[in-house]
């Protein structure tokens, strides 16, 4: 059974893929643990993009829609998916959320997935990145913990760096172990809070949707 | 497929319900997020019960030995279950690891979850107590937001409260989620790193295995 949902998941991805295409837009799946700060690192992004990149937001909780009144404050459109007890997103909701998203001026779609290191991985929802957060608060040796998730990253996010100094956290091994899980990701080191690290990585968004553009034209 | 895997996990979750009480062993399965503290957490509960109460702790992990390592630390048994892919410990894993701890002595068996703060709440282990911890980097409203696992806890642990300033902690706000998401549950506010709360949690300990050996005692 879990094959036959996986295949099914597989194949409403790739509808998500040629959507996204069609319309120009860049899509980033993006995973970690409860409280690596996802939130506030999506909220940052959108804001200092400003009119550069327009980005929409879908993201989903098992409850509440507080990561949506969060997100709306970055001023970019938010669709909230509340899955109940479903410890991931899938392809299909991706698909529905599409429907409540003003994709008008669009160009990238942030995905917030659920809080969990473990499941997202399975699931293919479209996207052109994978991105896997980490704060410094939970240890330097999550990459190694946790390989199925990391294995499958396109960039790995190191979250609140700001407080690196309060955690003794071992900067050099954190960088080792992720070289180890996940050799081929770009790292991004960064604190929401300070700002530090997110020019870096909103210019390489900017870069990642221009190559995507110049590979994959949309027609006049 | 789902249905029939949990009745099989419930079965034998009695199993080990029945083995637990045979040997007059106080159980717990502790949960939380990647992150959260549980192996520092468990490590110094140990280390403080001395020989009042004696553990023995099984860890589990997708990958590495690295937490079994860390709780020898505490001079306790210790058996690893590596899960590979699978995001949350099964009542027959346990059962298998109860073959490799030496159990002659203990009178606590501290079972550390894989880090998933959704998944692991469906899986009953035969335990009697389950304990949630969340720590005060992950945010007050986790509560709210993973309501599955906090709705089963008979203990919520907040940790890693050293940091509540760096990370400006709202502490009234995240006691107030906690009794919404579980009012029945037990909360201790703890430090695994400074100690505080660590006592009061100990004594909690010796007290439920004080009761239990009263209600259920063995033959002489």
């Amino acid at each position: 059974m879990r094959q036959s949902i996986l295949s099914k998941n597989d194949r409403l991805a790739e509808q998500n893929r040629g959507f996204f295409r069609a319309r120009g837009l860049s899509v980033l799946n993006v995973l970690s643990s409860p409280g690596s700060g996802k939130t506030t690192f999506l909220r940052e992004t959108v804001k200092g993009l400003g009119s550069k990149l327009k980005a929409g937001i879908i993201v989903g909780d098992l409850a509440t829609d507080n990561d949506a009144e969060r997100l709306r404050a970055s001023g970019a459109p938010v669709v909230q998916i509340t899955t109940g007890t479903m410890c991931h997103l899938e392809a299909e909701m991706i698909g529905r959320a599409l429907k409540q998203l003003t994709l008008e001026g669009l160009q990238l779609i942030l995905i917030e997935n659920v809080g969990n290191l473990v499941c997202p991985a399975a699931y293919d929802l479209g996207e052109d990145l994978r991105v896997v957060l980490f704060s410094v608060t939970e240890g330097e040796d999550k990459p190694l913990k946790y390989p199925p998730i990391f294995q499958v990253a396109d960039v790995v996010v190191i979250s609140k760096m700001d407080l690196a100094q309060a955690c003794e956290f071992d900067r050099q091994m954190a960088l080792a172990n992720i070289k180890r899980a996940a050799p081929k990701a770009r790292v991004f080191e960064t604190s929401a809070k300070t700002g530090l690290g997110m020019d870096s990585w909103r210019e390489y968004l900017a870069e990642h949707q221009q190559r995507k553009s110049a590979r994959d034209p949309l027609e006049a």
